[in-house]
């Protein structure tokens, strides 16, 4: 099967429409009125660099790239409109493996209310994923960026954090999933906030930002951009059933995990104080809850107080630097 | 120097803003107001599939991923807008590298009014770069798309044909460039056909397609998506100079060259023959040359006549069945 012949299969696998498509795939371009203000985002991912596919199902695979870039589309607080991919296919996998990737985003899209509008298909050395993700807001003054905190907002973050990290150690020392253990489920299938992000977003928050790289990092990706300092109690800071447990198992601490494990890929935002009840209200009717664990300060920096005193270092997680989590 | 540093590097040298742009590269997303409709196309580029990175400088291979992303826009006679990058790095390319990937793709992005306005940098096994082109319109309908060609429409292409094709001949038998051959630089710095893409839709084209994956192939998906015929008179073809000689050392003929061999990047577009003289006039004030190659017929398919009589059978360019040129 060429390249023409997948590409068919594939399409014949989309929807025909969403709500603002004019065209979708199969011309040289999708056609989209967006009506309003985009958001823009674009995510790869990279078999071995990203993910190992020895760990995960083609379908999760296909699952997590969509949701890596759909994540930041929900720390916009966007509307979720268009998925553009690019699938890089190694000479190992067939067009049933390329399917059984695009299904897996496809359940994604369906979710989340995306549309698969177009994309390309090429050989690669290594499997290779690249997203790019357009949300929408009636005006750009809708989204919210990194870049509004101000000294006295609150701290919140949603759900629950170091379930990701914990999940990666779980596969290291098990060398596969192969069960449903919530934890590797984290790691593998990382769902985007985007409801949690556009009722933080109409609750008036006024920073906010994927929790991607880890806590510490992203936190200091924040304050760096509003020009202000975080101060986390990590006492306060939501950790995953079961986390203690494998971290322990592995040498690592708890709050280490939740504040230094990047990949959990829920949102941390600050708020007016005075918007505090309205946004836990707003998150409790998405199903995910709103922890406050922290204060915006003048200054800079982030600043994780452990519970028996002192401070933690939280790493972030870098890419080219390959500091793995944690 | 790690991810975060080299974004750094990487944002300092982009524009602040292009006319559209609200919020450019840094956050979690890039926010635009596109005012109308937009077109939104995505391509890979992968070292060892696409390119050689013996045969390219960086910027070269930076230019060449961007140029072949706006074609697509080109071809819906879209006007310029944002360019998002993924940029899969290999561990033997450093930061310079990186930069001089990033000239090339900024230098087509000013000459062409393109803002790039985000993007994504990672590890990858082989140099890789997936561009994603938004261009912009008042209406949907301004948009050309592939499917709009009537019988009874004459056929035209813009610039000259078989350059790239036999550039790529050049490097495999000289195997560098290193010199500033116009066939090697038809291969290597491909110029998307931005102005004539717009002239051609304000002059009426019908339906339109860049050549990228070889005349024939192209000629192909065009009669395919609008439900017609094509026929294509060979001796018409306006083949570059040079492509005759460096074809006939290689045991390939012309003609064979500027219908087979992909990558020319100029537009072949159908306009009702009304229309032609307009369109003539449009696209001398862009420096590109129109020339009628055929005609549409109801029916379907592709049909090239030889001068001397007989049809030829151009072969399209499949990325996955790598039936490279010619």
């Amino acid at each position: 099967m060429g390249e023409f012949e997948l590409l068919e299969a594939i399409r014949s696998r989309l929807p025909a429409a969403g709500p603002r498509i004019r065209l979708g795939s199969g011309d040289d371009a999708a056609i989209v009125e967006p009506g309003g203000a985009i958001a823009t985002s674009v995510d790869a991912l990279i078999d071995g660099v990203h993910f190992k596919r020895e760990w995960a199902s083609l379908a999760q695979i296909g699952h997590k790239a969509l949701a890596v870039a759909l994540s930041d589309l929900a720390a916009m607080g966007a509307a979720t409109g268009e998925a553009y991919i690019v699938l890089g296919v190694p000479t190992d996998l067939d067009e049933d493996d390329c399917l059984a990737i695009l299904d897996g985003m496809a359940a994604l899209a369906a979710d989340t209310g995306t549309t698969l509008a177009g994309g390309d298909v090429t050989r690669a050395p290594a499997l290779t994923l690249a997203v790019t993700v357009v949300g929408h807001a009636e005006s750009a003054d809708d989204f919210v960026t990194r870049s509004g905190a101000a000294a006295g907002d609150v701290l919140v973050v949603t759900g629950e954090l170091g379930g990701a990290a914990a999940g990666l150690l779980v596969l290291e020392s098990a060398g596969s999933s192969g069960d449903d253990d919530a934890l590797v489920c984290r790691q593998l299938e990382p769902t985007p906030r985007l409801a949690a992000g556009r009722a933080l977003a109409a609750a008036g928050a006024t920073a906010m930002i994927d929790l991607s790289d880890g806590l510490g990092g992203d936190a200091g990706h924040l304050a760096a951009a509003s020009g202000v300092g975080l101060r986390i109690d990590a006492a306060e800071l939501p950790i995953q059933p079961g986390v203690a447990e494998v971290g322990a198992a592995a040498g690592h601490d708890e709050v280490e995990l939740a504040a230094s494990g990047g990949e959990d890929y829920e949102l941390l935002a600050t708020l007016p104080p005075t918007q505090l009840e309205e946004a836990r209200g707003a998150l409790a009717k998405t199903d995910v809850k709103l922890t406050q664990i922290g204060v915006v300060l003048a200054g800079e920096g982030v600043e994780v107080r452990l519970p028996g005193g002192g401070d933690l270092q939280p790493r972030g997680f870098d890419q080219l630097g390959r500091a793995a989590p944690p």
